[in-house]
């Protein structure tokens, strides 16, 4: 049998190969660059893993589910293309992003073509199951949307809750994961109960990603997580962190933490400091606490999965996904 | 029988009824409100009733292809908020463009989810034709990106050709009004010849629509076409006029040329001598000759179409719009 790593680097491969030849279209350049550069970044295709894995998990075919899980991975690009010009982020897996290699212009441009793109990879699966892959597909993406707008509405506010933040991230990133956990079952002809599973897999799985995505904005090393350390806190975005930080601390520990994120960020031994305060107010158990709990809950759902060689890779990408340090 | 103004006044309510149900959601307001306000704005729907009446002249109905209408206007509305970013434009129709009255970002992020929103409509039509209805949208609306990157790679360009002119405004123009028309007939349950005549018919009144529209930027009067005039020869767009006028110009045309467009465009009294020298040079009869052929061929793929009130409607419908001042 295949190891782990062996399968998950198999179908990397397979995904990275159907991206590949996705966009041989030469001009306009200032259009297919870009996508281009943007699905060459060699991020993790988590998405489209889980979406591959979680067909086979409820006994359906790698190739049947290919062209959706190309989608989910092409439509993952078109969020980070266009919120990268509305975060101004400059870094991403280690490069420029596209807006500052090129200009928000074609960056606008390039994302909504990734956008169709995947539609389009979507209009190549089974006819029978199109339907219903199309609305799923669509009410995510614009949950998407609607969770990066309450990203961007929460920057800069004192007054948002947990409750706000979890539904913002629920949508922001829960959403496609559960998206191609949701895709993969339904592409697998898996029975309702578990497409059901798969999808609440998925969601919970989004959730502690993103905990985690949040807690390495802080903890990460700039080299290994390929952006800008510390920036979640440069844009004053409401992370899990700074949220539970404002609401458990002291009054000092609160005035420390305020005057802590207005210096330069980029300097080590301020994000430190950082750390320490996040630490002593309890913020980084809390949400180490959370990111456990979501795991339990994703765990728990595979249990409608009858055993199998990808209901096992699943659990062990997961592990690799909440341990990450990137 | 019900008058042509009637029947479009009809189509125009059926259209706007459908829209105006779409967006309900209250919150995130930075999302739903820029987009309600992007749906809101009273245009001329155009592509849409050219959907319902290829629809009903291949012997469809105006029900099964209601979504499909709603779901291009749709699309098209996407496209404007996003152009607008991009070419700095600040009036819309007579109302501030979205980027202007909010911001870049959330004139990003409502223009995405206006594009996921034309494919949940698109989601449900008739299941058995979705496959290719999702297949020619997604090529269209990636044209349609294809044809915007190609004219800002144009602009203040020198060394573009007719030929690149009309390879341009073919897909940003031409492909929604090309896709309108086939998707319509399609819908209506035509015949191949039908589709393809339909397809035709819609390309080439697209040509003749951009066509006029270059030529109101310059004639037209900016109360009445709703957006700044001049704006095209602000931005150094390469319309079919400068191009026209740029390859037949004297060089002493071409300075005159070069000098008024240099200044305060606004001023009636530059661009009055714009349009002199144009009518000098012969573009604008060259213009209006372009716009005759296209319309020929137009109305000939019509003849493909057997004779019913929605055909006779199209035949006044394309009138109209070739002599339409807005």
């Amino acid at each position: 049998m295949m190891s782990f790593d062996q399968t998950i680097a198999q179908l990397n491969q397979a995904i990275q190969k159907r991206l590949a030849s996705l966009v041989n279209q030469e001009r306009p350049l200032s259009l297919y660059e870009p996508m281009r550069y943007a699905l060459a970044q060699p991020g993790k295709q988590l998405r489209p893993v889980l979406l591959l894995l979680c067909a086979e998990a409820v006994g359906g075919t790698r190739d049947n589910a290919l062209d959706a899980a190309a989608a989910i991975e092409v439509v993952h690009n078109f969020t980070l293309v266009h919120d990268d010009i509305m975060d101004h982020d400059e870094l991403r897996r280690g490069r420029q992003t596209v807006y500052r290699r090129w200009d928000e212009n074609v960056a606008i441009l390039a994302g909504d073509a990734l956008l169709v793109l995947g539609y389009q990879l979507l209009s190549q699966t089974d006819p029978r199951l199109l339907p219903v892959l199309l609305k799923i597909f669509s009410k995510s993406i614009l949950e998407i949307c609607e969770g990066q707008a309450l990203d961007k509405e929460f920057e800069g506010r004192e007054n948002i809750s947990l409750a706000d933040y979890f539904q913002m991230i629920e949508k922001k990133t829960g959403r496609l994961f559960e998206l191609a956990c949701e895709a993969g079952a339904i592409l697998g002809n898996g029975t309702p109960q578990q497409i059901l599973a798969c999808k609440q897999f998925g969601a919970q799985l989004g959730r502690a990603f993103q905990l985690q995505d949040d807690l390495l904005d802080v903890t990460g090393d700039e080299k290994t997580i390929g952006k800008d350390v510390g920036s979640d806190l440069k844009e004053e975005k409401n992370t899990f962190l700074m949220i539970h930080a404002r609401s458990h601390a002291t009054p000092q520990q609160r005035e420390q933490l305020q005057e802590l994120c207005a210096r330069h960020l980029q300097e080590q031994e301020t994000l430190q400091e950082i750390i320490s305060t996040f630490s002593e107010i309890g913020t980084l158990t809390a949400a180490q606490r959370e990111i456990d709990a979501s795991m339990a809950d994703a765990r728990k759902q595979l249990q409608a999965l009858p055993a199998s060689a990808a209901k096992s890779n699943l659990e062990q990408l997961i592990q690799k996904i909440v341990t990450r340090n990137k």
